[in-house]
């Protein structure tokens, strides 16, 4: 038994409830509510309401910061770091975001780094606020939890450091690659667990090296990285660039916001924006685009594959069908939303 | 019967009286020849005078520009657009690197691309330039032949299109991470074929989907993505940020130049630049590396495991090793360079 589908507006207004139901103001408690609900209209479904109870518990606990103020570290032209405050993840990446695409349109491309952020959601929300300005999108995230070893160890150093690039097409949709450097993210083990499904072998292995495939035994094991020591490198350069450059935590500093709500995070991320008007014409670049989406649609396909798809296209087909028949809620999460209602005396979904 | 190794000086030399035999004015020549040479010196054996004949060949079949004339096409202060007239792409790339160097200087990040470019070699080189600025340099190429289809189809419209990323450590090397967006690299398939040795299962594919493990038989099947269908999305995302951003070719367009030597390329690459000093003190972000390599160097490992291992530890180590001791030459290569020398009139190695 399902419960109906929700509207995006609908989700987006309980949201900030919440959020405004623990003290975070009125105006932040929007952009938060917007960009989680966006996050569960696009398809991310491990990174929108889902994640609502934890940040509530997290807000409570004095984890995160409600009212920051945000401060520039160091600025260049094209750069810039921002301090969080230890604000919503959200909210600080929104702030950065539009820092680096107000610099872009002056000098082609920028680059702004967050520390004292925490978790944001999915990477894609932010690599896709440039598309309106004619802009690609690159962001990259120091995960909130470590995951896996360097590659031959078993001490996991590495979160599954995230990293989406959006591009802009003009009759097709843009190009959205949002992935972890694991095989899996995090969020589709906690998903499945939350099913009661099984993992497929090649997403985890346990401390022996052997195939682990129950998600309640998550904790027992790691993460797989792509391509196996490439998949390490580009965690370990990604955590370095969107980490370390900024002041923020890596490695054994970070800190596992599955498992503590209280301590600081100092969550790291980095958004990339680029001017397409500073490399070409915009109109003949999207159509360069679509003519991409065609030649690799309109490939020859192997035995049993009904279709070959660009990155984001699933992304722009269930935001299409969620605009129009509402947001599906998992039964477990809705009741854990009405529960969270109860608790925080706002009215339910 | 190994051939003596042979010292970084004599190898340069050797390559630049290659090129000036064939027309490459003497400037020009000893920076292709020092960027090859070096190529081989940090252990990138597919990319260094293995590929001079071919080089060679393209010059004498009019398929590069001898004596190109570099235009800027689009600039703003932290990009530009090179248009590199078809010349070698060691010498664009160079002056794309000089040039985004000297931009992010000012502007804290710059990113300049290239099209009308040729194939450059290894992405490490362009990668590991900013580092004696204190930068961080990131280096993203359309591979010189397309290699793999989209992600469930036959039809090769992608090349490996390699990444590589250099950040600077202080008592350690830097951490270098050069890869192909697939499992293996097609220069390691070359090299494989030319040492008559077995591909592992996991490379290549053939058309019908069947494990390919012989590399003379490369032509027949199709190297792997990591990650599957992920490394199918960063081959079409760094194709389109190297290639179609810049007016280079990608897709369809792109010219097998191991298969021809006549037609110009479009090749295009990009070069970012990110100065360590618009968002740190150069020391203490340089201790802060040194402090990632300690920790992950410490880690406790596999059974079976001897060493964890960073990205850029190994060029490091056969650089020394090549430096002092000379850089070794398969028998096959150096017959084929001796091949070339009498060809050209030129004093052999």
């Amino acid at each position: 038994m399902s419960a109906p589908p929700i509207s995006y507006a609908a989700l987006q207004a309980f949201i900030e409830r919440a959020f405004v139901a623990v003290g975070i103001p009125q105006a932040d408690a929007q952009t938060t509510a917007s960009l989680m609900a966006r996050a569960d209209l696009i398809g991310q479904d491990g990174h929108g309401a889902f994640r609502l109870p934890q940040y509530i518990r997290r807000i409570q606990a004095g984890g995160v910061n409600k009212t920051p103020k945000f401060h520039i570290i160091e600025e260049r032209a094209a750069t810039a770091v921002v301090d969080g405050d230890n604000g919503m993840g959200h909210l600080v990446m929104h702030h950065a975001t539009e820092l680096a695409m107000k610099k872009a349109e002056t000098t082609g491309v920028a680059w702004v780094g967050a520390r004292f952020s925490n978790h944001a959601g999915p990477a894609s929300l932010y690599a896709m606020m440039p598309l309106k300005r004619d802009m690609i999108g690159l962001y990259v995230a120091v995960g909130s939890a470590n995951h896996l070893p360097p590659w031959g160890g078993t001490e996991m150093l590495l979160s599954t450091n995230p990293i989406a690039v959006a591009i802009p097409g003009a009759k097709y949709p843009p190009i959205v690659l949002d992935m972890a450097t694991t095989v899996a993210a995090y969020g589709k083990v906690k998903t499945a667990a939350q099913r009661g499904e099984m993992m497929p072998e090649g997403w985890m292995i346990d401390c022996d090296g052997n195939p682990l495939t129950d998600p309640t035994r998550a904790s027992e094991g790691f993460l797989l990285p792509i391509g196996g020591p490439k998949g390490y490198g580009l965690a370990l350069i990604f955590g370095i660039l969107a980490g370390t450059l900024n002041g923020a935590a890596f490695g054994r500093d970070v800190i596992d916001f599955n498992a503590d709500d209280a301590s600081t995070t100092n969550t790291g991320q980095f958004i990339l924006a680029l001017d397409i008007k500073a490399f070409a014409d915009p109109d003949r670049f999207r159509a360069s685009i679509d003519n991409v989406w065609e030649e690799m649609k309109s490939a020859p396909k192997m035995t049993g594959v009904s279709e070959i798809r660009l990155p984001g296209e699933r992304l722009d087909k269930v935001t299409r069908e969620r605009t129009e028949h509402g947001i599906p809620l998992a039964p477990a999460l809705k009741a854990q939303l009405d529960d969270l209602a109860t608790r925080l005396g706002i009215a339910p979904l």
